[in-house]
Parts: C-alpha cells; structure tokens; sequence
C-alpha cells in the first residue's frame, strides 16, 4: 500500500479488515518495523481520538510521532498556484509540504469540509496537494469528504460479530449543527465489501452523492431502514445538493430504545463524538458498539500503518 | 498501586517519600518497566512544569507519552447525565475518559478549582469522573482541592534534609489573584505521615476545611508559626468559608529576610511559579527550597509511575 | 561545544559544516547517544520547520524531546530582576529556566526580534537568561538577531555544491511585513570563514549592524550584486537605522528569471517560508537550492546535538 486515503488505496478492503482483526489478537511485537522511522501528523482541524489512536498505533510500531497543529491564525497558507503572496498567506502549500515530508516516513494529514462552497470540498484540495507534493506515503486522517480510518474500524467491527449477511441500517440523526458528509460517504464506500442488506434512512434534502450511495437501498422512512437491522449505523450531516445547510426536518430521527426494538437485537454505531440523548437516547449508547469502534481505530491504523512499513522496508 | 489521587491511595506515604529518595540516588536503568506502554495526559487546565517533570518521568521509566490539552473552546465537555445535548457540549465526559483511556494504560488528569461553587469543587467533578468511568490506573496531576504529587515531593524534600522531628510553619502568603486551595490542604494531608510541630498561620477570613488543617495548631499570627520554624512553606490561597474571595487583609505577609530571621535558620519553600516580591523578598527565594521540590517533583511522578507498573506488570 | 548560539560558539564553523556533509551520508545509527537524555524545546514564537527539523535530529540521535510553546497570554514572564510581581507576571524567568533545566539534559530555546526598541533586541534578553540560568547546554532555534541552525544548513549546502571561491550575492528582497535581520545577520556571521566573495545589496535605508557587514563588499544595485554570482542568498529584513520600519524602496527588488540569468547560473537561496511572487518569481523558486537548505536543516540540528551529546558524554 503506498497511500491510504480512501478505500480504493486498497487492493481489497475485506483483506485490511480481516487483517486488522487478526493484529488485535497478535501479541507478536512489531516495533521493529518502525524503529528509526518518522510518522509526521498534521492537523489543519482539532483532533483528540483520531490523534490518540494514531499515534499510539504509530508507537505500537516503534515509529516516532512528529504532530503539526496548522493553526490558520498562525500559520497562513496559499493553495493557489501562480499568486502574488503579498497578502495574509505566509507559504505556499507545495513548499510546506515538501519541506515537511523531507522531515518524515510517512504523512498524515487531517482536514475538514468547510461546507461553504461543494465544489471546494469535493476537490478535496489540502489532501490532493499532499498526495501531489509529498515525498513520502500520504495517510488521511480524515479528509473534506471521506474518513477510510474510521470505515476500517467501522467494517472491522461488523466483521467481530461473526454475523453473516447482515441487514445494516444507515441513518441520519439530528445535531444542533452543520456537519460534513465525509463520515456516511466513507462507510457506504468501504460496507460494499461486506455481503449486507444496506438500507439508507434520510429526511427529503438530506440525499448524499450517488457515488457513494449508489446501488444501494434508499429510504426517507426510518422505520423502514431500522426494521429487522442486525446494525443501525447512525450518523448526522448536512445537505449535499443545498450544500452544507440544514433543511428543516418534521418527524423526530432520534434514535430511541423503542425504535432500537424493532431491529433484530440491533447493534447501534456512531463514530463519536455523540450528543447524548439528539442524537440517541442514553439507554441506546451504553447498549452499543461505540466503544469498541472507538477501540478498534487505533488497530486499524496500525494495520494500515504496518502494511505501507513493510511496503518502505521492503 | 492502583490509582494516585491523595494520600490515601498509598498504604503509607512515608514509605513513598523515602522511595522517591532512594530512586533519585539510584542509577539502575528502570526504562523496561514501561517498554510497549503509554501513559495519557489529560489537561483541563495549562501546565508547565507539571507537564515537564512528569513526562520525563515517564521517559525514564520508558513509557510513550500521550498529551491531551483539552482546550475549553474547542471541545467541551458535558458532566450531567441524562441532558439532551444540544447546545455547546460536544462530548459526554462518559464517554471521552472510555475512549481515551481504551488507548492509555496509565491516564493523568489536571483540572483546577473554578472558585465559584465550594460544593463544585470539593466534590471533584472532573478527577472522579475519571476514576468512574477509566479503565485503566488514575494519577491526579492536580485536581479542584489536592495536589498530590507536589506534596509527595515536598515531604520528600524535607525528609531529606535529615531534621528530625521539625517544626514546619505553613504560612499564607499575598497574590494578586484568587488562588485555590489545593496545594495547602495537600500539604496538610501529606505532612501529618511526618514527625513534625505543625503551625499553620493565615489572616482572619482565610481558614482552610478543617478536614486538612485538624489536629494541627492554627494561628492569625505569622510571627508566632515562624519563630524557630525548620521549615517556611509558604503558600496564597483564596477563602474557603466566603469561597474564592479574598478578604481583606491589613498586616504584611510577605516573607522578608528579616521574619526569616526569627526562624531555626529555616528553609523556605513553595511550590512554585513563585510571585518573587509578593509571596517573598528576592533574598528568602533566592536561599531556599524551591529549585528542589521541582526537581523532586520528576522523582516522585517517577516513584509513583513506577509503584503503578509494577502492580500492571504483577 | 557547551552552548550553540552563534558561530562563534564554535571552535571552526567550515569543520563543523564538512561534519553536517558527512553525517548526512553515513548510514551509521547514533541513537545510543543521546539515549536516556531529554532535549527540552521551549518556544517563545511559534515554529514549523525548527520545530520539526529538530525534533527529528533529536529522535535520530536518540533523545526524548519535551516541547514547551510559550504562550504570551497563558504564562507571562518576567525578564526584570527586583520586580515586585503584583502584575500580570506569573513567573521570574531566572525560576522558570532553572526548573525547566532542570529536567533536561539540553535545552533549545526560540524567539524573535520585537522590532520596537533595538537595544531591547540586539541584547538578546531570552537567549542570554538561558545562557545565565540554564543547568544544561543551550542551543539557539533562531534568536532576536541570529539563527545559527540557519546559518550552518546554509553554508552546508553551499560547500555540498563544491564550486570553489564562489561569488555569492547576498539580496534584500521585498515583503509585505516587517522582519527581524537574524537571518541575514547570522548567514554573514557564518559565510566569512567559507573562501569567497560576498557582495550585500540593498535598498538605501536598509544598512545592516556593522557587526556583521564589516568586511563585505556593499552595493545599492542589485545587478552589480548579482552579476556572474554563484549564489544569490535573498531575505527580506527591515532597518536597522531606523529600527523595524520599512523606509519605501522605488526600484523593483523582487528575483526575477531576467535578473538571474545576468548570474553565473547562479543558485538561488532563500530560509524559507518564502512569499512567492514577492521574494522571487515561481520559476526562480522552483529551480532552487530551497527544499535542500530545508532539509540540511535537520542535518545541521544532528551535528550540533551530536557535538553536544559527546562532550556530555566524555
């Protein structure tokens, strides 16, 4: 693997899950692997877990952590090619990330939507000028519009359970803000390497890309999706055709222990950060997988960590 | 060792002080103690030399080290339980310390006292979330009402001065600001394991809870606990009974050369960042105590990392 | 070498750049000497590539690293001896530096010329309270008026090209902001002890410290400057006359594809971050010795911590 930024990096997704089951499981030390090697992480965006479960992958592995928080008050910078950079923007993004990358062994990098502009977003401008200037191995620790990391952990969970051809229900929730798609976008790209029954619940003004959601089952009515889901995977973001805003939505998309009944023992997901009791109820989180998601991020990048060292040291 | 909040998480505090004096003196290499292991660090509130001495703890025993500066516009954290979060809280504390610990095995936590709500603070919202809801050992790197491991390195620092049973004065001192509690009553807790004449002397207004300060002579009057004092330890905090204000105060209580005088050729000490010319004259800080606590303040977080992985690796 | 702060901190700066050439090319592993010992990096300003460049020769000679960012607003400092700290001074620097060093075994300190008062700069205040205060060797990552590390990367990449007795054209250029001369200061400072022949062009208005042009060939015209050079080294800087302000310049100072061709081929040189199509033109920047300088830095970081680290050692 010499990227790892979507699920198509991969020759075969299922592998990198079943992979990562089998490294949770391994006691073998790998710390050889990155002994004397440098994984820098940059983050255009905060990040606590993604941050965490990252760079204790990335010791887990031997490797050393170099964290840049890009802070856009501090540090300005100009994607456009050919300006005259005598306003706010202090480097230009090909030089900070080829002198960065010079410093590394591998490179990761977070950003987010700004749910501004569509176009803008799906460009996904900061993660392709890394994977066009950088000297070393690119990993997105989420991007504008999709978060492979988090759909690793996500299909590795499904996968634990040992539960075979499940019906999955993706849901839409409520959330006092704006949110990106990138979350949803990514795990409907990486659960069609699962044989699954995947239904799709939004409000009207909630349809994602097709890209993403195409070829599967689509619905407006929750009810729907949740009946008989051996998973409901559940999940907030703002309007992809009147980008980044928030139509209004009439019925109550909380997911309750009520709804949660009329699944087939469902297991609830979400990625967390959660808001407790909008997006669901109390007794529905602390009756789920979030935890174990949680858990499973830090494996998942130390799988796809593991395999771009064993690419490098080969 | 299982978790290192207050004196009272260890057996006998003595023992741990007179371990952090054997460790300073000890030149066996600890590092496989933590080899493959990470410990988290956890700031609610800014730190330096908190921060400092117990990451290079942590480096000598040879564990990874995660921090974690939970940044209060950033990410806000919710501590009821059962609201419905659809305001400004991000997070559920339940769940923050469940994920963040998932990939610790140690997890050290600072937070401050608001000063606004005694109740607030004495209950110790923060630290006893952790010990709920963390699975894995808690080391307070100071909380609302205690400072554990300045107080492990205090007495370690007067126990190695060799004076048997010392008459240490605890005197309040002027700052400019509303200061908390915590280093004091810690003291107190800590110093009562220790064959010693305590005094405590502060003005009318600031009396500490009587959970700390009982058993120990207390006084108004500063030349009184001084005179003939082994020991200065010298402190600001804000008032416990009119919680956080800072009544008036009429006499001068900052430590002079002079009131220095008056004492057993006494040590002063504080536990630093010192205001030098309010707390104390230039001459008394210049001729004391300080710069060994600090440094004590890395052998203690030390001792008490390192009581806490032998119980892990048992 | 004790302390690293300028060229003069070292016996011979050529010996210690051919070291810096060599070290790059030796696949010898150094991490047994700094092994067990912690490289403290306390930073008044903000930093990227010091940062980071340091921080990787630190973790390839085997050191732990403890990052400290100086936030004016967090952990004011008081620089004054005698101060009565009744203000918004939390800590003496003489306290704070002590306790610091106190933990580490070197310490590397960043800051920047304020540009309001020049004798306030030029006296180096933060660099030179770690040299009084400081328990452990002190390396400068850029002060008021110098930026060794700079420096030495720089001449490093000039002595890789092997031209001998080059013509280097030292430039100011333009910028829309105010900047210290430290660079520009430091690279004369390092340049006299290689074999060649510098000539300093600049605006009138923009004179340097004597302290460092002394020696040099001086010009107002640029061209002069750059005909037939080797090298042509360009920086912004403001004034030294009248300190920090930006007298106007009429003539066009920016480095053109034109004006280099009037060069011996010459290589373009330039500290980075860089303002592109105000410093230079793109194509000026794009066939540069830039990303070269960028990443001797993290060379010239190893030499100076391996020199350090050995007398530590002996």
């Amino acid at each position: 693997m010499k990227h790892f930024t979507s699920a198509n990096d991969s020759a075969d997704p299922l592998v990198l899950a079943r992979q990562t089951i089998a490294l949770k499981n391994q006691k073998q030390n790998f710390e050889h692997l990155g002994r004397s090697k440098t994984l820098g992480l940059v983050f255009f965006n905060p990040s606590l877990r993604t941050r965490m479960s990252t760079t204790k992958a990335a010791y887990d592995l031997g490797l050393n952590v170099l964290v840049l928080n890009v802070n856009g008050d501090a540090w300005n910078i100009e994607f456009e090619d050919g300006t005259v950079m005598d306003g706010s923007s202090q480097e230009h993004v090909k030089d900070a990330i080829k002198v960065m990358t010079g410093y590394c062994d591998i490179i990761g990098v977070r950003t987010f939507a700004e749910l501004k502009n569509r176009e803008d977003d799906y460009t996904e401008p900061v993660l392709n000028a890394f994977l066009e200037y950088s000297e070393v191995p690119v990993i997105s620790l989420e991007s504008a519009t999709l978060h492979p990391l988090q759909s690793l952990a996500d299909i590795t969970t499904i996968l634990e359970t040992d539960i075979s051809n499940p019906k999955i229900a993706v849901s839409w929730a409520p959330h006092p803000k704006a949110l990106p798609q990138a979350v949803t976008n990514s795990f409907l790209q990486w659960i069609k390497f699962i044989e699954a029954e995947v239904v799709v619940a939004h409000p009207k003004g909630y349809e994602l890309h097709e890209e993403f959601t195409g070829g599967f089952e689509l619905t407006n009515d929750q009810s729907y999706a949740l009946d008989s889901a051996d998973f409901v995977y559940v999940k907030n973001w703002s309007s992809y055709s009147k980008y980044g805003q928030r139509p209004p939505v009439s019925q109550n998309w909380t997911i309750t222990s009520e709804k949660m009944a009329a699944t087939n023992s469902g297991s609830f997901m979400h990625c967390l950060p959660i808001r407790r009791n909008v997006v669901a109820e109390d007794q529905v989180i602390d009756n789920s997988l979030i935890y174990k998601q949680a858990k499973n991020r830090e494996t998942a990048a130390k799988t796809v960590l593991k395999n771009i060292l064993e690419d490098i040291n080969e």
